[in-house]
């Protein structure tokens, strides 16, 4: 009888089987996504001390091609954190090992694209990743790493210590990868500038296979306030959330337990929560039943009284940036944008960023342009699974007096402290209802203006086209009434049509 | 200074944390996901065996329904081939741990879905999952388990050993899940009946929460052979999986290790290739240096004379099935279907099949519709991410006199030892460009022969005006020059029109 035979995987051996769901699909997404990955890691590790980005890409041939694929040297170089020597083999040389996986906003989220580029880099060439690193001590650590992928663990195949004598901090990551640079040019391109227009604090350095420097300088050394890490919201926790809180907690009652462990609820709200679900202020948590627990979670979700989430842990984008961003790369002639208040799903605070830009340097399409980015990073695979972009075609655009064809272009930020990707790629963000009713909502808002503004333009062209009647008609009714009325001079022309243009601007 | 703080997590953990990559995005694809997976195993169950698959599926209502969402009791029953008590709790209750990781056609891939469903279930609900199964043996074994996340590994709450005097055989999982039905339904309901229309062979019993009954029974008992097991084919093999063969494989010259671990290479082959690559056929493959086990990697891709995989691994549908399944479910006027050879992608077998269907039955819609399978499977979610999807929307119809305004359905099944699907939710295939190509030759194929059909529709249809034109002033002019020639007897009109209905046919 046949019978089925199972076995135990390594989270590396899944990804490295799978690894078309971290976004290393071909040769050309995959040159792509190491390099978006690492860049990625880079701007979070600078921000995070609050230090402007320098970054240093270059992508250097070293094998002939063939058949479209050819192996590279990839070098990043940052100026941000570092990272402790004990930290890093694992945070390069073992999936699901991270700094990542907190309540903050970051751009990484899975603790796998830095991996997952070395692991792909390793099965095609074969060779070790160097990694250097300064936390700006006395002291910088090179290392060179495989990963065993069957057992997820990193190989240390060499390790070097050296002086710091110029105090440098920052993380330089070679490895060897196979890809298919031609194909990825546009996208790697067009990552670039997008990453430069929603990050202008950082200088981005991108020298190509060809040796083209690519440089994209910050146009401001302001930076925002790093985002915090946060404390989950009582909306959307679930039992094993409550579970682990409880575990971990050392307080013991459940008044303070909920005072110390949720975002927003101090000692009033927890009571008025408390009396909602009918539990004693004063009950020790580790006594909950299992029942009392999954009532616990079910009523965190139906309390109406706890606050929305405290923006202070997000880091938006902000309408001033998000306008000079727009302006500066797409030169429109009309442009609104919109900040929504901070929203949360499943625990998470977010906040969504608008813009609607209309007109100038806009190409006219056979539908709108869209840009999607979040935690200010630029999205730019699989579009039409994204929740922005079903969203932004459920919308009725002839009430706004808007047509796809028209020269629109759609901007679209979530930001969170955990954005829910679709794929471990980050191509698209999932259609979780709470983010869809926001990114409705924000585009309702602009569109409203951007309907006023259509209104106003169809209004004005009327109007123009009215007075070029008026301008064409009335000097020949002004010349054939005098010479009626056997008069020389003529009425002057220019006050009747003003007076007519004031009455055609009250109506 | 800040210095992030780094941590390792659990593969299940990590799935909690993400469970939108796995398709559990909200409660209404969540639903959707858990009947999914467990309907999936059990035809894989089923088909394992040979024995056609009897599933019932029951979704009981157990809550109150609050805001959309509601606790339901799903049960989900086979007949198939069971499994081992020892395997029952990690197969449900770890993540990562199946019979699934094989070169093999199966529905599953991941060895994740029936899991997730479980912690899914687990984490809304807190309530242990209910396994009960058995191989047909004296025996049936009945598990009652939760899943503890953060060491991903199952906690057994209950277990129970009963005499099987029936000799039943199969599966049964029954566990609580919040969802969100009402809206899920047209997703399952479609998921059903395109099953269905796959597994023609198969018995669907569907009891939805109202209790309404949906029955698909089967039309044929008929079951395709099994798929085999099959060994890595040499185009597309890696550095890491070159390496592991080459760790476990007895054999110790390199003559006999490809002879034995690689698909179609036979003496006559290797001994070619390796004449090709430069190496000695009595070569020990222990003894091969990092770089000769580079270049014998990117040699075995560039070999021009391995056979292309053998399709005997693989379970396609077939011409005559798919036509029978399209021709019932979409009743068109005209259908063509091809499948092609088979072909290969990083060394996985895969075979495309595809129908294109015009008219009948088919609604006229602004798009073609695309019914997408892969293993038999239907996939309903993200159609616009999908490699099929992009193909179709990259031809030039017109050359095919074909419009997306037309009724027309295109049906593509890929069937492979392992689909590149992009997400862990089985929503959509990456575009790989082998897969990518082969659609588009299938397209082609049968695009060439619906261009035939409409060719000789539009000559029909001029030819039916012209007729209709002859009709219609024939008669007048043969009254008029009967009577003009003063005869009597006027010339047979259906001669003369069928003469230059004969001309019209030659031209």
């Amino acid at each position: 009888m046949s019978q089925s035979s199972f076995q135990e995987i390594s989270a590396s051996d899944f990804f490295y089987r799978n690894r078309d769901i971290a976004g290393f699909t071909n040769p050309s997404r995959a040159i792509f996504a190491a390099i978006r990955e690492l860049v990625e890691n880079s701007l979070d590790a600078a921000e995070s001390l609050k230090i402007p980005p320098d970054i240093y890409v270059r992508l250097l041939p070293v094998g002939k091609e063939d058949n479209g694929s050819q192996v590279f040297k990839l070098r990043v170089e940052d100026n941000g954190s570092g990272i402790q020597p004990r930290f890093i083999p694992s945070a390069f040389g073992q999936v699901l090992y991270g700094s990542k996986y907190k309540l903050k906003q970051m751009r990484g989220t899975f603790g796998l694209g830095g991996k997952m580029a070395v692991l792909y880099g390793q099965i095609m060439t074969h060779k070790p990743a160097a990694i250097t690193s300064s936390t700006g001590q006395a002291k910088i650590y090179s290392f060179k790493l495989m990963i065993d992928i069957q057992r997820n663990r990193p190989i240390i195949v060499d390790r070097k210590v050296l002086i710091n004598k110029e105090k440098w901090r920052g993380t330089i990551v070679e490895f060897f990868i196979e890809g298919d640079y031609l194909r990825a040019m546009p996208k790697i391109l067009e990552y670039f500038k997008q990453t430069a227009m929603v990050n202008p604090y950082a200088n981005l350095t991108f020298v190509d296979p060809k040796g083209r420097l690519y440089r994209f300088t910050r146009s401001t050394t302001e930076m925002p306030e790093p985002p915090k890490e946060t404390l989950p919201h009582p909306y959307g926790v679930d039992v094993e959330l409550l579970q682990r809180l409880i575990y971990i907690s050392p307080h013991k009652t459940i008044v303070d337990f909920l005072k110390n462990h949720f975002h927003r609820v101090g000692n009033i709200t927890a009571k008025k929560f408390l009396a909602f679900t009918g539990l004693s202020p004063t009950k020790k948590t580790k006594k909950l039943s299992r029942e009392e627990i999954v009532t616990l979670t079910q009523n965190l979700k139906k309390f109406k009284e706890f606050l929305p989430p405290d923006a202070s842990c997000l880091s938006p984008l902000g309408n001033d940036l998000l306008k000079a961003g727009i302006m500066k790369e797409l030169k429109p002639e009309y442009l609104v944008v919109s900040q929504r208040k901070p929203s949360t799903y499943a625990g998470h605070p977010f906040i969504v960023e608008i813009g609607i830009a209309y007109g100038g340097a806009i190409a006219r399409k056979n539908s709108f342009q869209i840009y999607r980015f979040a935690n200010k990073i630029p999205l730019l695979y699989d579009e039409a699974s994204d929740v922005s972009y079903k969203v932004i075609n459920a919308i009725n655009w002839r009430r706004y007096k808007v047509t796809p064809d028209m020269p629109i272009a759609i901007v679209v930020h979530i930001c969170s402290t955990k954005v829910p990707y679709k794929t471990v790629g980050k191509e698209f963000i999932s259609d979780r209802e709470e983010i869809r009713r926001e990114v409705a909502n924000a585009l309702r808002e602009v569109s409203r203006k951007i309907h006023h503004f259509m209104s106003k333009r169809e209004h004005v062209d009327k109007e123009r086209k009215r007075i070029s009647i008026f301008a064409k008609y009335l000097p020949r009714i002004a010349e054939f009434s005098t010479s009626l009325a056997g008069k020389e001079t003529r009425p002057d022309i220019k006050k009747l049509i003003a007076s007519v243009r004031k009455y055609g601007k009250e109506e």
